[in-house]
């Protein structure tokens, strides 16, 4: 039977991990780490036999008795300070701690020698500051970290390269970029709109949707298909490669606004708030997927209209 | 008068920066902090005048403190855990010490908001694995780090560039080359080479010199090139830019060998030892230093038969 260790497992991401594998036709037992609960019941599947065990990833010996106990087969490192406001404020928090919890994990994987495929999770702020021409990137395009989460972000994927060559370590890498889905925290910009728009129609309030700069681009990549790819990285993936893990297109935000009051069948007016301006944004992110697809016969499965409705259903719920 | 902080001291470059001052006409104040006492004596200069403090530099209350009662106009962070074997042995360590100490500093600067520029000193190892026909190495070539000491570096520069871009601070970051010079450890391998000529020669043994492979290239300076091109650079250098600081030709260890047994009219026996040959080892690491003789007015004034020659006179008279 598998085995998985997950840290970072009460995000969103993981939820969603979970239901992939119990929508597989085999058992598989997963053994989840993170510094909060998780907000969802993961007792019930029938397929993933889980448990959870609430640590903080930067004690280190109990991350080495939990690996020396439950001998993975596969890590899905999910676990992050994955905040960019966090790290501007705490730089030097996010940096040691991204990177030692990551280290942390290696090592006990080295001093085993156990034989574990480990999920190195990076994020498309490695590419940092880009030009158009560049778009969509590739993985081979100048990494430029910016901030110094995206520095942890490539120390991470610099440390994963030495310990692949110099330690033969077992070690798959992701540039993730933007995700969607239910579930995802309301500090992030889709649900943050999804959230403000269902409490608007539900309670009738004034129809002013508070957002940042609309203009901008990104790629959204619904989770469901981001846990997929992960899933099939873990087992189909080049050792030592690094795959972008998106969706291959770009969508604005006055974009989802428009497809989130469609479906809602509401008007708004955009009132901006300049502090959720950030300067140094780049105006477009788009990753290109061949990679991936070429590496998993991966390809998306869920539309953006998809995602959106799913979204705003999950709000409507919620609120 | 100019306040200079040195990190890393007791080291033999330091002591070679300190002279490089003292040649200078004018009056500075140099606070020198290391793990270990320097085995040289500081307080004799007539024109530096300076004090010592040995602190462990991830010890950072103590560094806090005494940025915050010297107020450097200056720093030389000379300090690393700069072996590439040790990082081997341990990686965490190597990667975790060589990044805490750097932002230990950088915090301090960052939270008193201190005018301070600081020379980020950087290695060669960070381009890692090269081809032939990129050397000489340009500054813009790409960065391939291949241990756990060469991914801290690169790391280093990766934080120094958010720290100026995202933070204001003023650093200037090298890229060094093998030094060669008086003072030396001989640890190293052309210090190794001259003492054991030296003591073959003094006392009269069997003359065989012990080496790893001799074939492969590298780019010498003189340590006295090198530490003028470190405080030219603290004064003319670019902020956030990354210099070479290298001899920008390239000198077998064949060649080495050849130009030290002529000065000291031998003729040796060559014995491999294998354990000194690394398989991951560059055939040719050789830099292009056009940029640093660029920004600075910088011109080597050290030969290479020049360095050598000092090198065997200290070992003559020290073993």
């Amino acid at each position: 039977m598998e085995k998985y260790l997950i840290t970072g497992f009460s995000g969103f991401v993981s939820k969603h991990f979970l239901e992939y594998l119990e929508s597989l036709s085999k058992q598989v037992t997963v053994y989840g780490l993170d510094i909060n609960y998780p907000d969802f019941i993961y007792s019930s599947y029938s397929k993933v036999k889980c448990t959870f065990n609430k640590i903080d990833l930067l004690d280190k010996s109990k991350v080495d008795n939990i690996i020396f106990q439950f001998k993975p087969d596969y890590i899905l490192h999910l676990a992050s300070y994955s905040s960019v406001a966090f790290s501007w404020k705490n730089p030097v928090a996010s940096f040691a701690n991204n990177t030692n919890i990551f280290l942390n994990l290696l090592e006990q994987i080295r001093a085993l020698n156990l034989k574990c495929r480990i999920l190195s999770v990076g994020s498309s702020e490695e590419y940092g500051n880009v030009f158009e021409k560049d778009i969509p990137l590739l993985e081979s395009h100048k990494l430029n970290p910016v901030s110094p989460y995206a520095v942890a972000r490539v120390s991470q994927e610099m440390l994963s390269k030495v310990y692949v060559e110099g330690f033969g370590l077992d070690i798959v890498l992701t540039r993730s970029f933007n995700h969607i889905g239910p579930g995802q925290r309301n500090i992030f910009v889709i649900p943050s709109f999804a959230s403000q728009l269902v409490n608007i129609k539900k309670n009738n309030l004034p129809a002013e949707l508070t957002t940042g700069n609309l203009a901008i681009i990104r790629d959204f990549l619904d989770v469901r298909d981001v846990v997929k790819a992960y899933y099939l990285l873990l087992h189909k993936g080049e050792k030592g490669q690094v795959y972008n893990v998106c969706s291959g297109f770009g969508t604005s935000l006055q974009t989802v606004v428009k497809i989130m009051t469609e479906i809602l069948g509401m008007n708004v007016n955009i009132k901006i708030d300049e502090s959720l301006i950030r300067p140094s944004d780049n105006s477009i992110i788009v990753g290109n997927n061949d990679k991936l697809k070429k590496a998993c016969d991966w390809e998306t499965e869920y539309s953006l209209e998809d995602s959106i409705r799913d979204v705003v259903n999950y709000w409507s719920n919620v609120l």
